[in-house]
């Protein structure tokens, strides 16, 4: 009967989570819990609790007494984000170089592969799974497992603003050529250029999103 | 009714992680359920709650089939939080350096004495809190409020340590020797030697850290 109950509370959070990021759900949406419980076929309770927990991570906010929306997609919170990043990319990026454990090409070459395949299938949805299979795979061989976990709390709130930035084709190519350049400079052992071509990555990053973002 | 309930469950938290933190109950200390509720003298079930919360930040863990534990200090994850922590602290400091607010210099001097006097009265206590305002006075003058946001996550398990390795008195005067350079650096508006030493102050204190851990 409990588990029950959580694996509703946890299929609607994650339901409205993936249309949230993807965008199905748009910024500043109403989140009504009629309307919700409604066209989701389930009680109000558990629509109430997913939106707890999406609201504890940011994706749902307050609409003063109105209730509750989708959180806007702020460029000021994005370029935070992005200068965060650009640290701990940087240095997930010098730690694979500098202890280059077995599997690392392997994964190195899959994952550059996936990205090759997006482009030519100009496919958004591949290329954002592939965008972030690239990263993680630099977190998961860095050897320092907190570096993925603070990854993770900000990744959300990337691929939404991803899903708006990657819709221009012309950045797919610049994008894996510089994931491509980084995948070299970690597995030739130098760290110190891994470190600066991963945060100059998360920076230009950060720069084409702040541009499409301000733009109407 | 109901907000008493959650009151209760926050009011055995937070008494929870305050013992923790502070090593009143010790690493590897088994948390049974019945002694937890006599000595705290509330019903089981806010105790069950309260530990779930505590195990999802890290402080508590599973012991197998026999309950939960305080979880043990290990010194390869604090190694993990500070590699971290010297990037955001870097960040942090650069900035504040970049985009010296008012109020910045008051900030600093103010915590700067507060840390004098806590050397001068040898008193961990005090020195812990200094520490922690002279840290958290970089995340917010940052104007990046998600280093703070991160950094928030992993403090609670840098005090756990420094509760141990602060005991050594003969570390407190450089401590704040390192934090005065910091000061120095960032009210100069040198922002990449702030930068610098604070990432080579978090590299100090997780050698100090990784010392004291590993000798018993």
């Amino acid at each position: 009967m409990r588990i029950e109950k959580i694996d509703l509370i946890n299929q609607v959070y994650e339901t409205l989570k993936h249309n949230i990021i993807n965008g199905t759900l748009a910024a500043e949406t109403p989140l009504r819990q009629e309307e919700l419980s409604e066209s989701l076929g389930v009680s109000r309770q558990p629509i109430s609790h997913a939106l707890v927990l999406l609201e504890r991570e940011g994706l749902v906010t307050e609409l003063g007494r109105k209730g509750k929306m989708v959180t806007p997609v702020r460029a000021q919170h994005l370029s935070d984000l992005y200068q965060v990043r650009a640290e701990l990319d940087g240095l997930a990026a010098s730690l694979c170089a500098q202890n280059r454990t077995p599997g690392l090409e392997e994964t190195l070459e899959r994952v550059l592969e996936q990205g090759r395949r997006a482009i030519s299938e100009n496919s958004l949805e591949l290329l954002l799974l592939a965008d972030i299979e690239f990263h993680r795979a630099l977190y998961t061989h860095s050897g320092n497992p907190e570096i993925g976990r603070i990854a993770d709390s900000s990744w959300n709130h990337l691929v939404r603003a991803m899903h708006q930035v990657l819709n221009d084709a012309s950045i797919h190519q610049a994008v894996w050529s510089d994931h491509q350049q980084i995948a070299e400079a970690i597995l030739s052992g130098n760290s110190e250029q891994a470190r600066e071509l991963a945060r100059s990555h998360a920076n230009s990053s950060a720069e084409l999103t702040a541009k499409r973002l301000t733009i109407p």
